[in-house]
């Protein structure tokens, strides 16, 4: 039913815990980044913008993590990945995927691809901003799961916890990580103990989590 | 049931023509962003970010114009914003809004605030690489229509529409504006003869499309 182009570690993370969490039967195919396998013709056939992840679902290929994630929540109504259609919760879940995809994702796009703007890894007055953009989001996080923790919606597990698990996970070579914030730490300690984050781990053979 | 905060033509436009295309009872309220009205503190009380737009959904304020779009969509599933939940063709909705929002969203923020990332309008080169980029989407999008028109997807308009006309209608000072490409002048055409887009027009007071 479903077949995950993924990178290791790449933009493909969520979307894999997530098939986790659902319980549906998925296949994997790793795409390997360093070796530019993204831009195969094979791959470039079923993304041809080149990138991970990719999810095959009934033959047709989708795209955009955030993006998936709605698909899979929208496919199983009945999983945790989101809360019931038409309430409140939900209204604020597709504002935090959205949130955590426009203001993390294209971020950390940038921080990662700075040539995507013609910019260079050595110029440094764009990349403290993004640096700065990037800080501003863990101290908003920070706050908020303080606050109303210990998930995003609060007491309930969802969805966008894996986006935000992912983007966290990213940050970890970056002057100030998020598990800098200390609410943050102790969210990033949660996630990672989640069976369908030690399963991930595991498959795509992560290290320094 | 439901207030937009809107500015004149902002990232409020689609969800003010959604709400209009639902046909649901709406009250507006205009955010003068020439007056920076947007970081008045009666206003960051409902956005903290200050920005623009901001729906009242049941007394609570929501943010991001895509995500608002998701959550119309989601409380109005006989509404033609969206296809049915769990179809295919929902599935690819999911993935034209996060696309629009994350590949044209995104690059116009930086287009018309390039202080967000510590550049300014006299930065040619981010400019024209911001440019392209938008540009690239344009020519994406232009194959598309052309290829399974009219709507973005094919026979059937939807919600992403309002965000793609939206969009489009921000290019239109650009050096080469979404309508030098013949389906989108085509589409353009199209998405402003609809009643929903001329109500705005007007209740906005829109100039220039
Ligand atoms: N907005 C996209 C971003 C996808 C993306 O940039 N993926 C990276 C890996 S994390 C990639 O494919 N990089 C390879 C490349 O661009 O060549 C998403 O969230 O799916
Ligand atoms: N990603 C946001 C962007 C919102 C945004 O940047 N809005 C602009 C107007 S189009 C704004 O509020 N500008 C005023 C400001 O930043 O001071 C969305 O789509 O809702």
């Amino acid at each position: 039913m479903y077949t995950l182009y993924y990178g290791k570690g790449a933009a493909s993370l969520a979307v894999h815990a997530a098939l986790k969490e659902v319980g549906v039967p998925y296949e994997l195919v790793e795409v390997d980044l360093d070796a530019g396998q993204q831009r195969s013709p094979e791959y470039l056939r079923l993304n041809p913008r080149g990138k991970i992840p990719t999810l095959i679902i009934d033959g047709k290929p989708f795209h955009e993590s955030a993006a998936l994630m709605l698909m899979l929540a929208d496919r199983h109504p009945h999983s945790n990945l989101a809360p019931p259609a038409g309430s409140l919760a939900r209204a604020e879940w597709y504002e935090l995927a959205v949130t955590l995809a426009n203001d993390l994702g294209n971020n950390f796009r940038l921080w990662f691809y700075p040539s995507d703007l013609g910019a260079s890894d050595e110029d440094l007055a764009f990349r403290s901003a993004i640096q700065l953009r990037i800080e501003s989001m863990w101290a908003m996080l920070d706050a908020r799961l303080a606050d109303n923790g210990p998930y995003l919606l609060g007491e309930t597990f969802s969805g966008v916890d894996l986006m935000l698990a992912m983007y966290m996970r990213w940050s970890r070579n970056m002057p100030r990580p998020a598990t800098a914030w200390p609410a943050l730490q102790k969210y990033a300690d949660m996630m990672r103990a989640r069976p369908s984050w030690r399963h991930i781990t595991e498959t795509e053979a992560l290290t320094g989590w």
